[in-house]
């Protein structure tokens, strides 16, 4: 069975870039004409909510799957409306994968060990059970505070099932250096964690990259190379391109010398770009799936660009 | 608006114990004729799983609520049945809540900010947006490694509806030690976080706690005696009583001077009691409920003596 880490690499290398679409749907930005539908149809209700969400999704997801290789659904945005928003985040997994495109279910769980286990059945795990998988992504996201016990039941889900385990080492947010940058015996905590996670990565495939990553924010350039050098065989996820201000030059930061090993995560300024000029002007509020795509390419050029002038 | 920290000394005032039970359901667990008649409605699927996680938790709802303060249901065990899963963790929530108990989202949720408040949205917002409020538990779980910009959309949530966050500082399982115990500049990093969340604890109410607490592993005593001096006015829960094996002895370790200020998680050992003896030859699978509720009492008893030992 192929792992996460060589299926990331082949994904990458297939769709000749390393972008990750951010699927965070907010109600209130979307299309009007979508929206107005939505509660036309359903009433103001949590139910006309995750029908909009799921058919924006699947309009973005149509309009890039031909050259974006990741998408990368936060599941925070989909759980705000309830079980008929997790009934929109399921549907779009399955309608990403579909498509071709892998999935990082963006849900930062962590909890004790058999608390874990659960949490690892429903983002990555898959039969076995009665009612089988929940949400049978490729990948998830996980946080490291509750220590190895915590991850461990997901190195083994994703073990037994070619999945990926992306474990929080630098997140991209401000408060990022509260606890993450402390001096933890001589070395930030977040080299702590980034050895553990080297420590935790299991087999390597034939890409050089195992099932187990780390989340890195492209925000920090300087703390992604280090970590890039702690984690050589970790597949990185790289959120924080576009509006949380990280530039190309940044997100490059965290690749391999090759090129490879990383995925760069925008959401806002792709699935929203139909907002913003010049994207309004061209596409207007119908065209927001051209819209994303148009972003998502300038987004390849970008890094594509900035991966060729390291 | 009464807090948070008010409303828990109140309902452990007047129900005259300190007891939270976990409503953790998982279905190899459940009592077979509850399981037969789920999947003979339902057929093998996950609303056969969500029905029967519902009728179980409202029968031992039924028979704790007359003295069990507060629940706490963790999602994972919801989670790992996608939609209808979810589903059943709202219903069990608003049961909960009409039988008259605080119910604390166990959730460990953790994300940058714009991520951070749809998630407080999501467990402790209600109303101003469209579809209204999900879950709309009384207190959530928030992990703190993304730090403050991760904590604050919560904490806002919390102060206009009067609701609590209670952050990761020490956890209950082995693995608490690997991250949260590391030396952070002379002192464990979980004592760091201690003073983070006193830091950020906002108004104290009448009955001396706020409406930011912490959650504190029963397991750990030592520690929970340290944080209960750095956060004089939190409110905490501890998890880990029962089959973690904290004993009472250790659970009281993190209440104040006066007996209060903290409620005593435990799940596995009171809603499964009807698997162990001596309740199963006293209450036999059908009276799993009774198992639960003699448990409970048992669990009470053993805490008010311990309080009262120290």
């Amino acid at each position: 069975m192929e792992g996460f880490g060589d299926r990331l690499a082949g994904a990458v290398r297939e769709k000749g870039n390393p972008v990750c679409i951010g699927l965070d749907p907010r109600f209130d930005l979307l299309p009007s004409p979508l929206r107005q539908l939505a509660l036309r149809t359903h009433g103001p209700s949590a139910r006309a909510v995750a029908t909009a969400f799921l058919e924006f999704n699947r309009a973005i997801l149509d309009a890039v799957a031909d050259f974006v290789p990741v998408c990368k659904p936060q599941v925070a945005f989909y759980e705000e409306y309830g079980a008929e928003g997790i009934g929109a985040f399921e549907k779009t997994i399955r309608y990403a994968q579909k498509k071709g495109l892998l999935v990082i279910s963006d849900a930062k769980r962590g909890d004790i060990g058999s608390t874990a286990e659960a949490y690892a059945q429903a983002h990555i795990g898959g039969g076995g059970d009665i009612a089988g998988h929940a949400f049978d992504a490729d990948a998830v996201t996980v946080n490291p505070y509750l220590g190895r016990d915590s991850i461990e039941p997901f190195l083994r889900v994703a073990a037994d099932r070619g999945r990926g385990v992306l474990i929080l080492v630098h997140t991209s947010n401000p408060g990022a250096c509260d606890l993450q940058d402390l001096d933890a015996g001589g070395r930030p905590l977040y080299e702590r964690v980034a050895e553990m996670v080297d420590e935790l990565r299991g087999p390597i495939g034939a890409s050089g990259l195992s099932n187990v990553g780390a989340v890195v924010g492209a925000t920090y350039p300087d703390q992604a190379r280090r970590l890039r050098r702690l984690m050589p065989s970790a597949p990185f996820l790289m959120p924080g391109y576009g509006k949380q201000g990280a530039t190309a030059a940044d997100a490059v930061a965290g690749f391999r010398e090759d090129g490879s090993g990383a995925v760069v995560g925008s959401s806002r300024a792709v699935i929203f770009a139909y907002r913003e000029e010049p994207y309004t002007r061209r596409h207007g509020e119908a065209g927001f799936a051209a819209a994303a795509r148009e972003a998502a390419q300038r987004m390849v050029e970008e890094l594509n660009g900035a991966l060729k002038r390291r």
